[in-house]
């Protein structure tokens, strides 16, 4: 969908037309959890009104943050005060309600076929914890007003999902026809009448390889995978931006080439500012490398001593060490990593005791990888604000007194 | 407490006198959890109306359980479905509205002194994945009609803590003075008037050198530390049945002897059916080797090829390996471990794929530590029936058409 207006204008009809209907049968006789939020901020859409408002940034709808002090220093970011966005409006949420019989067609395997959820239960079992995070993380930094949500840190969290491994259903219906270069998914929601299905349909294509690594997931963090998450199956790869985990997928293919819809071949394109999207471009898949302070989160603080703490993480090569610096990037000290290491997918925590004396600081990290990348200090400006990994954006500015 | 007619009383008058007036005065605005609950199935208390009832079984407003089939297998138990065990009625709720003011008084150090969690949250930082577990687990089933929750699998779970390490605090405070055996805390639980505060307390001494593993909690997974908990300060110590973690914990001190409070001298001791309670008998500190099937949790399936899973774990030698087996024990399968590695106090998972074909099943687990020991078939008769980790009676049974 890439954020243009048509998306928007289809998903306000959507709401208006069954939103608050949908709101006041499932959950209305709960407190929303928006009385809870300070005074001004939009409401928590009835489909994620289980979340804790305090702890988040609404956009919209569909464009739910984080909040940088939220983040704590557990290592996973509890579904409570995960991110949400949707390309397109979420299906009804009667279709979480059994989800062992959501059905899910496979192609481009040498016997194809649907198989339910229960199905899938049955051929194999993984628990992964990654990184889940949107392609516009960060986009509030930028300096062009792209369109989209203005995500400053918190439209990423470290997830544990658990699913059946994606090889071993294809192994079951007899491996990957010949010729197949990509896996090609499609998301269940429905497309509105009179639209094209093309220009807003969920269908995003990754190299076929990543088979491998990828899991169709029902569970999140320890509970059935929620409709705001995807539920009742959502394709998860880990390593990749959130888009390429197609959430309620319903079609998994094989397939030689990628996708024609607009989400893959124009929307998710890096390109210069002011550029139409193109298959020709980069498209959103993996991760790059990337670390944020969750504490200090910005402000006053008192003086003396202080645990700096964060996160890091990669799509590509495993974060070895981070660096921290209070003065804005003119020093560094080596920071050290604290908790389980929950693998390469998922993020690590950082942490670095300072004390700091009466004044102003300006505290960042950077990430060096396993490889000798080093996390840049600068964005690359891009028309959609797509990847920023820039340490000095992602600086929080503290007063000591 | 030990479980004894005391508690109970003590905890029923509380429930009269507070308990009501604090639920409509707090959560009263929310539709009770229990709503959702199975007729006849007991409410939910206030301190714990956010959780899931559907997954959980309400033995008393002390003691909440996880149904086997709830546990899922992400790895980490959803705080929503958390057991909840009580050995005093919680302290109000509001001690957790600025969890950062929570005062704890240190003793038996160099440099005695009170110290606030936002003092503490400046001195350290840790996280760590680990089994709570209550001593009972596995209560119901015993043959002897011990007193207490009559726990099945259910009284544990594997939680993610953060917070201060302390031996930080205890180096900020100029070491433990020379002599001291234990580390002994204290709960901020309200003592009823007219009740020996001795009989009632929740204090507990452990061996001092915990301290190096010790941490005094803030956060569980991902979210500041409820009240249902243990909140705002809960101290954890990795490897130790749940009484010695206590909760709203206000006093940690070295001392030379262990605590006299019944539930450390009478309480919580391993002695053969039929007799008291004393100080020679065995204490509840480390956790046994133990593990169980999660899945299937009994009932009837559908023939074919199943994933049989389950969790492992053990407060000392770590696990190496696990085993199932499908027929009560007559021939054992070596399972495999999914999903990342929390570390050594942390439970893993196992899975192993089975085909089922119609007949009767009995499944059951058993977990082989690094170190050599086997977890035992049978459970060790005693007079709480605590500590039970005999595979026979954790076995489920199925029935395959």
């Amino acid at each position: 969908m890439d954020g243009t207006k048509s998306e928007v204008d289809v998903y306000r009809r959507r709401l208006l037309a069954a939103g608050t209907a949908g709101a006041a049968a499932g959950l209305g006789a709960w407190t929303p959890a928006s009385l809870a939020q300070s005074a001004g901020a939009k409401p928590l859409p009835a489909f994620a009104a289980f979340k804790d408002a305090n702890r988040l940034i609404v956009h919209s709808a569909s464009g739910i943050e984080t909040k940088r002090e939220a983040f704590g220093t557990s290592g996973i970011t509890d579904t409570d005060i995960l991110f949400v966005r949707n390309n397109l409006g979420a299906p009804d949420a009667a279709i979480t309600a059994n989800p062992d019989a959501w059905q899910i067609e496979f192609d481009g395997v040498t016997n194809p076929r649907k198989l339910s959820v229960a199905d899938l239960k049955r051929l194999g079992l993984a628990n992964v914890a990654m990184v889940l995070q949107c392609s516009g993380n960060g986009r509030g930094f930028f300096g062009h007003k792209a369109s989209g949500s203005q995500w400053k840190v918190g439209a990423a969290g470290n997830t544990l999902w658990s699913g059946v491994p994606v090889k071993a259903v294809v192994a079951e219906l007899g491996g990957v026809r010949g010729g197949m270069r990509y896996m090609t998914s499609t998301g269940g929601e429905t497309i509105p009448p009179g639209v094209d299905p093309k220009t807003v349909v969920v269908e995003r294509s990754v190299p076929w390889t990543e088979m491998e690594n990828a899991i169709l997931a029902w569970e999140l963090n320890g509970e059935p995978l929620p409709l705001a998450h995807g539920g009742p199956l959502r394709l998860v790869i880990p390593g990749y931006y959130g888009v390429n985990n197609v959430k309620y997928v319903k079609r998994l293919a094989f397939t030689e080439a990628q996708t024609g819809a607009n989400i893959q071949s124009s929307g998710y394109r890096v390109r210069p500012i002011g550029d139409k999207g193109a298959p020709t471009q980069p498209t959103m898949w993996e991760m790059n490398l990337k670390s944020f302070v969750t504490h200090p989160a910005g402000g006053q603080m008192r003086a003396g001593l202080t645990q700096v703490h964060g996160v890091a993480y990669s799509g590509s090569s495993p974060v070895g060490a981070v660096e921290v610096s209070v003065d804005g990037g003119k020093t560094w000290r080596a920071a050290r990593f604290f908790g389980p290491d929950l693998g390469r997918y998922a993020w690590r925590q950082f942490v670095l005791p300072v004390i700091l004396p009466a004044g102003s600081y300006e505290i960042t990290s950077r990430a060096i990888a396993e490889d000798g990348e080093v996390q840049p200090e600068l964005r690359v400006e891009n028309e959609r604000a797509y990847a920023h990994n820039g340490w000095r954006d992602h600086a929080v500015k503290v007063t000591v007194a």
